[in-house]
Parts: structure tokens; C-alpha cells; sequence
């Protein structure tokens, strides 16, 4: 079995800040190819003015467009090399279900408060699940890593899964050859940092404008600096939009400071709102975190522009009082 | 302009009881050409369990796959041909929509209890409504053809419509090249036609299902029956798939009976749960008429399934009440 040194030596070799080697374009058109057999080909779904396109990542089979880049990642493991991950979330959903079409064994370590609902979709993708008190998640994760020789899939702050978000770029570019506008959400940044790389790579004119919850605005305080700037993750908690209270890393800070040309907030009330309008107008679920693109397109439309909704993972209580509201 | 009698002639020679001529392959191959343009190619989405997926004809952009057969209808007019359609539903807006694309006029007649909602969508694309006490639909509709030197679209009743509709089938044989089942609503029957169509020419072996909610089973009686079988408009009226309260036509049901394997039916309960279900799980907002094919699903498993979600057009209130129960 393969060593998790393959899949972390070059990313050590690389990393260093000042240094660092940002994602390619040929990182993404071979990230495009690796995926093809397993990721949904997302079409644009026009909003109904002529002018926003939704390029709808809840499609995906696990709802979300995280399984481009976990895929991404697993496939450029020495073959057999089994996975682990830490999340509760939509990247635990993408790991495990990357890792049953690739034949090999996931772990997947959450928060001992996690939703029944959410491990037992886990597990049904063949995955182990390994529950622990939410601060030791991470030292836990690695510790497996060391116990099983397998390879941690990070959610966002690795080349290869961000080579995998940026297929996306590659398939708006094709889509919709005079697009002007992009907006993609930002959590982590991983999503961002490659759809960046891809559209601004292919059509440097486009702009890519990143969008945040205001109640985790830290990625927009950050752009403005010219610097990280941290956020408790108590401050980051208190948005609807639960996929959206990561912090950008090093390195996808890198790639949004070279490629994106601003980040716009939103409030919760727009967030609420526009999950109602996507359901409404183009009959899809999107969770919170996919619907402040729609929230953010009022602020920053410029000719013909492309949201990425992100993800389709709502409670379905949350989805009906938002619908009645 | 070109006259009325361009559109109705072929049919007037070949719609004789009995010698009736059926829409064939290369009707539908000729419609998938001519729609390419304006209508979106819908994935299949993965149910989860490997054996269903779903065809989401919701996410055209009229919400519903009514844009295919009024689109190609339209498109072998004479160019610049108007047209007259009577409808308050998802055919109203495919023909107000295609009009608008072809740069022709549309003139909808609709009920005078019509919901306002409806009426401003159809305007919304440039069509001219026309409001009429409910009897008098068709009659006003024929007028109009006389007064405008306008084309009837009628919803299902006329082969180009049949072949529009029948290119879903194709794309289901594309992209699932091992499908043993389809599954697809019935109504005035134009959409099972076209699919059955379509789908047994190019796999004789693959069964085609029709789907019927029981408040609204003429078709399946009918075809139980070998004859049409005529229920009251009211009793078609119960159901909640607001979508499948029409009846087959002399034409409709010739390829029925020629090309499907079987009707079912499904309760208004079964589609309600399915209705949450499909939000759920594949994140797509379903009207009930859409939904039926997920109702049906666990009657009629045999297989690797195609289910064809036809429209996404429900209240919001609806929806809400139906994710909450």
C-alpha cells in the first residue's frame, strides 16, 4: 500500500509562503480529465433575465461540488492508497463517496455532536466513521494517517483539491464563451482559488468576484488588507450559511489575492431570501451557502454573469420555513 | 405571413381514425436538431442506489419539458408564422417562451379564473393573453387563428409536438446506454408518446411505463381496456398533480398502445412524499406531476431506471407544506 509521503512530499516541497506554487491551468485541464468518469457535467440554468446563469454544484451526487476535488485528490494517490478526512460536512460526503468509486477504504473523523443524519449518510457510502471531541479532530485525523498509511484529503488547502473546484471554471469558460462575471462562494477558499486560476488563465478579462456571508466576512476584511485577518470560529458560527465558516489558508489566500478582483458580503436576511428566489425561479434546492451568489448578483451584476451554487444541503425544515417566509 | 393551413394540412391528410400516422425516429431526430439551440441537454441525476435516475426536465427554462414539443412545432412553421395557444399551465408559458425566441407573436387564451401569478409569467415573455370564460377556450383559440392568420399550438395533440417531446427519449438512450426502464407521466399523453417512441425504435427491449396518479387513472384504464375510456374533466380534477388532469387523444393513445408496456398509478399521498423526497435527495424542486415517476418507481423496479421528472412548477406553499409533513 502507498505511503501518505507520495501525496504530501511535493505539497512539503512547495508550500513554503513567498514560495509557494500556486495551482496551473494544466493542473485543472488534467483535474478535468481525472474526474470526467465520476462528476456531473453541470449545465448553466438561465436565471430568467438574460444576464445570470446558475451553474447548479447541488446536482452532484453528493449535493455539493466538493466531490471534484476529493476525487481529484484520491485519484493522484498511488493506486490503493486508502483516505482520510475530517469534516462533518459536505468534504466528508465527497471523501467517502470518492473513495467507494475508487475501491478503497475511507475514515472519516467528525465532532462527537454531529448529526445522526449526517453520519448515517457517511456511512452509507461505505465510509468508517470515527467520533471525537471537536478540538481533537485534526491530531485524530493524523494520527490515523500514521496508524492506517493512508493519505488525509484536506478540504481545501492542498493544490490537487483545488485543481478539482477549478473544473468548474474550465466548464463556465465553456459554456458561456462572452461570460463577464463570476461569483463563487467563500468558505475555505479552495472553491475560489480554482475557478480563478481556470477563468482568469482562459480569459483574463472576466472578472471573479468572491462572495461572504457578512457574519463570516473575514476572506472580505482579509482581501481589503492585503493580509489574512482572523476571525474567531464563534464569530464565523453565527451565519446561516454553515458551509461558509471556514478561513482561507495560506495558500488559497495566494491564489485569491493574485486572481480575484474583489469579495462582496451579504446579509442573512439576502441569503434567506435568495434560497426562496432559486427554488422559485430555477427549481432547485440550494442550501445557504450556494444561494449568496444569488444574494450577492443585485451588488455586483455586470453583463452576463455565472453564480456557482456551491451545494444543495438544507435541512428540509430550514428549506420549508425559508420557502414560507 | 404564412397562413394556418401550412401547419394543418399534413395533419388534416394523415390524423384519419385508422390509418393514422405515428410520429417515427426520424420525426424525433429531426426535433433534436431543431430544439438543440434553445433547449437545455438535462443530465441524469443519480438517485443513490444505482439503479434509478432521474431525467430533470424541470430545469428548462419554463420550468417544465413543454419548451421541447412547442419549440419544434413552432420551428417547422413557415418563418414568422404567430401563433395561438390555449392553456393556463406549463404549455402556455413553452409557447409564450419559444415565440419570444423565434421572434413571432403568441397569443395564450386563458380561463378568466386563471391566477394572476400565471397570467404575468406568460406575459412576462412578450405573449398576449387572452381571458375567456372556461367553456369557451377552444372556440376563442380557433378565432383567433382566423382573425390573426395565426398557428394553433395545440399541448399534445399533433406529431411535431409528439417529436419534440420524444427527444428526451433519445437523450435517455445516450447517456444511459443499459437502461432497462423508463418511467414517465401521463396526461393528454404527448410526452410518453414521443419517449416510447423514441425509445423502443432504438431499444425494442427497454420497457416504457406510464405513470398516472389513481384521483386521475383514465389512461391506464384505457389502456387496461384496449379503448379510450373517458373519466369527467372533475373527476380528472381531484388529483394534486395539477399536471396530468388531461386525457389521451385518438393520436396520443395510438402510440401508447403501439409503444407502452404498461400504466400504473400512484395515490395523492405517494406524491406528496415523493415531492420531499426528490428534494432531498436530489436537490430539484419537482411539481407533483413530476414527481409521480418516483412514486412509481418502487411498483416497477426492474433494472437500471430512468424516472422523468416533466416539471418543477409548484406553489411554494405547497412545497413547504409538503417538505414539513
Amino acid at each position: 500500500m502507498g505511503r501518505p509521503d507520495h501525496f504530501f512530499g511535493w505539497a512539503a516541497v512547495t508550500c513554503i509562503i513567498g514560495t509557494m506554487r500556486l495551482v496551473t491551468i494544466s493542473d485543472i485541464e488534467a483535474a478535468a480529465e481525472a474526474i470526467s468518469p465520476v462528476v456531473l457535467r453541470t449545465p448553466l440554468l438561465p436565471w430568467g433575465d438574460g444576464q445570470l446563469w446558475l451553474k447548479p454544484e447541488n446536482l452532484q451526487p453528493i449535493g455539493a461540488f466538493k466531490i471534484r476535488g476529493a476525487f481529484n485528490a484520491l485519484s493522484r494517490l498511488p493506486e490503493g492508497t486508502n483516505v482520510v478526512a475530517y469534516s462533518s460536512g459536505n468534504h466528508a460526503q465527497a471523501v467517502a463517496y470518492a473513495a467507494k468509486l475508487a475501491g478503497v477504504k475511507a475514515t472519516i473523523v467528525v465532532p462527537d455532536n454531529t448529526p445522526q443524519l449526517k453520519i448515517d449518510a457517511t456511512r452509507s457510502h461505505g465510509a468508517d466513521v470515527v467520533l471525537v471531541p471537536i478540538g481533537q479532530r485534526e491530531a485524530r485525523a493524523e494520527e490515523l494517517v500514521e496508524e492506517l498509511g493512508a493519505a488525509l484529503i484536506p478540504p481545501f488547502d492542498h493544490p490537487d483539491v483545488i485543481a478539482g473546484q477549478g473544473t468548474i471554471g474550465l466548464e463556465i469558460v465553456a459554456d458561456l464563451p462572452d461570460v463577464s462575471t463570476v461569483i463563487v462562494p467563500v468558505s475555505g477558499g479552495g472553491l475560489i482559488s480554482g475557478i480563478a486560476t481556470a477563468v482568469k488563465s482562459l480569459r483574463p478579462g472576466v472578472r471573479v468576484i468572491g462572495v461572504e456571508p457578512e457574519l463570516a466576512g473575514d476572506a472580505a476584511e482579509s482581501f481589503r488588507a492585503g493580509e489574512l485577518v482572523r476571525w474567531s470560529p464563534q464569530d464565523r458560527a453565527r451565519t446561516i450559511a454553515d458551509g461558509l465558516r471556514a478561513e482561507p489558508s495560506e495558500l488559497t489566500f495566494a491564489h485569491i489575492r493574485k486572481y480575484v478582483d474583489d469579495i462582496v458580503t451579504v446579509s442573512d436576511e439576502e441569503i434567506g431570501a435568495a434560497v426562496a428566489q432559486i427554488a422559485r425561479r430555477t427549481r432547485i434546492v440550494a442550501e445557504p451557502s450556494g444561494a449568496t451568489v444569488v444574494a450577492a448578483y443585485p451588488k455586483v451584476a455586470n453583463g452576463k454573469t455565472v453564480g456557482v451554487v456551491s451545494g444543495g444541503n438544507i435541512e428540509p425544515a430550514l428549506l420549508a420555513r425559508l420557502l414560507s417566509s
